[in-house]
């Protein structure tokens, strides 16, 4: 087991100039692989995390956040003072912020399957030396978990006071409560739900489509290939990128108006006449800077798999064996896990008798309005007095 | 101008064995090319239609129908008594139906632009002795309209009874009305609006993009090679289908599912494991069957420029130079049409002081529901008596 980080270097992460660094772990080294829930073994496994505050002596305080399907480890502050932009969730997770860091420690992690860091299947593979590819093992939200568990342990903390996440991290908070419910006091889940529902499956689906029958993709061998499948990457980003958004915020965002041109061109070669599709094709083409192909393949998979039902039982029953205090938290306009997705936990959570509070926010931003800066102060509403009272109880 | 067709003829086209034929009209032969919205001309066309019923003796009882995007001019009856499908709205337009065709003529051709017997991409260019292909002009709803109103004339049909579609149908109804507003007694506008929103442009957008980065679509010119780009076609039609769903209807008919295995197989290469999954495939093959990749690209681009108040300016205004009588209906699982786009053009209509007749009608199956045959006896209900007075007033 890797040494205990030393705790003066955990302080020194989250400086009052909000500059921190991504580190990386080695855990699951033979001879103690990680057991993937599909049969088969995968270590070493390498693992990007941050971490954010001080962890308190009694190791009490200690928060794990669960990130989305194309998130990292980065979550708040800025690895150089003039980086652009701060981690993902910068505006929630800080000194007096909803997930206050002079209160609480905070760890994020890379999802394994990722390309952030964390072994995924552009990561060398230690038995041939060469990345994995297509041959990276099957993953599922249980796998995912069972690391960043491991990774929780090396620092000597028994009990999470939270483990939180959005969307595809909300699936790994429940599964995180169903698997390890001695390990965590609460469960914070956002824009999410205990399964993938079928219309989710389908976007992930096509989504997977534009990647398997790009010709660069050669069945998730273009490692060494100047060409990479970046038109069927980008495609599926673009189509994952609408489900995240709402009618609403894309019909104020961008409406009708048209990009560069004052009047209608009339071309049909012209792809993108329309600010929305100029908006669009920008956010592929970013994306495939960032991500891997085989990475989205595998953790599309993986949500696609997500059931607490499949896995662990009637949804009452499963949730009945957890501990935690549960805060749900859907938006009024995510038609990707719509409010009916969060109500359905709560009336487990409710019949099994658990304690859960939950709140339907509005907001136009749809699925992504967790991470939009504007729509966080109702989210702190909701979690400073829910973690205040779990870390008292 | 082409000979009035044989009312003998006409009345034969609905026998009781519901037994139809598609006919082919030329239209807008030079020296009278059609004149494009985009200010190019095109001609001759030819245009795909069946009719349905019998014509009045005071040319009065006529009824057009404007088919939605992937639709054709086949809308009732069996072209053969084996056929094993009727035409596409057969639960809708017969003796009896909700469009009753023993009292109305029923007329429905192809639209400009597509692949079913109309002048299309796919057809040859009279100039050139070859297919169109990405040579084709570029349309509007506009100019898909002006070949259909032609077509009616040609009957010696001076005022339809009504003008009826969905979807893009919908719009061409819309359009029909802003244009020729002599033309048309009254106006059914199903799951549609005045215009296609920002989300819809964007679904279209994505669509497109998998056609237009399938490498055998050649820039639009693969209709001599043996490779067509059935991958990008595909792929647009699953993105596409599934906005055509509703989340509800996804969940019932399929839910989690799988499609052949009792279990899970943990196979990353296994692309349809759920139903849902197999059946998006299914729908995306059986559609590159039918469909043209360039018919695709001009009607979509067709639906994403209309606009009512850009073409004819504020929407109350130009529908107040309207003379029909309108009934709009929208479903309130429609996610592609929501409720809302309905709503919009209702308020415009009675700002404008337009007899206007509006429902949301209930149904599980979202933007689809106006074409499911389950779904047609609450239409029937609603189009019955409007047709009647409208014929009566």
């Amino acid at each position: 087991m890797p040494e205990l980080p030393n705790e003066a270097l955990i302080e020194d992460t989250f400086s009052s100039q909000g500059i921190t660094q991504t580190r990386v772990m080695e855990l699951f080294a033979p001879p103690e692989p990680l057991q993937l829930e599909s049969g088969k073994t995968l270590g070493p496994i390498q693992v990007a995390y941050e971490t954010y505050g001080t962890l308190s002596p009694r190791r009490d305080n200690a928060i794990f956040i669960c990130h989305a399907l194309t998130g990292d480890a980065h979550v708040a502050g800025r690895h150089a003072s003039d980086d652009r932009k701060p981690g993902w969730w910068d505006g929630f997770i800080g000194p007096g912020k909803g997930i206050d860091t002079d209160r609480y420690f905070v760890i994020c992690a890379n999802v394994l399957g990722g390309c952030m860091g964390t072994t995924g299947p552009s990561s060398i593979d230690p038995d041939t030396g060469k990345q994995f590819g297509p041959s990276f093992p099957f993953l599922t939200i249980a796998d995912i978990v069972g690391v960043h568990k491991k990774l929780v342990e090396t620092f000597g903390i028994k009990k999470l006071l939270a483990v939180v996440g959005g969307s595809l991290g909300g699936m790994q908070v429940l599964e995180w409560a169903v698997r390890y419910p001695e390990s965590l006091k609460s469960a914070v889940v956002l824009a999410s739900g205990a399964k993938l529902n079928a219309q989710g499956i389908a976007f992930n689906a096509v989504g997977r489509r534009a990647i398997y029958t790009d010709p660069a993709f050669r069945d998730g061998n273009y490692y060494d290939e100047t060409e990479k499948p970046r038109f069927g990457l980008a495609l599926a980003r673009m189509i994952a990128h609408i489900t995240y958004l709402s009618e609403q915020s894309i019909e104020l965002k961008f409406g009708r108006r048209l990009q560069n041109s004052a009047d209608l061109t009339y071309d049909l070669r012209k792809e993108t006449e329309f600010q929305i599709e100029s908006y669009l094709h920008y956010q592929g083409k970013r994306f495939v800077e960032r991500f891997d192909a085989n990475s989205y393949l595998v953790l599309t998979r993986a949500m696609d798999y997500f059931s607490i039902e499949t896995t662990h039982g009637p949804l009452s029953q499963a949730l009945g064996k957890t501990d935690a205090r549960y805060l749900v938290v859907s938006y009024d306009t995510d038609w990707l896990f719509p409010t009916s997705q969060s109500k359905q936990l709560v009336h487990a959570l409710l019949e099994a008798k658990r304690h859960v509070t939950f709140a339907e926010l509005p907001s136009p931003h749809g699925h992504d309005a967790f991470l939009i800066d504007s729509e966080l102060p109702k989210l702190k509403d909701l979690i400073v007095p829910f973690l205040a009272n779990t870390y008292d109880a």
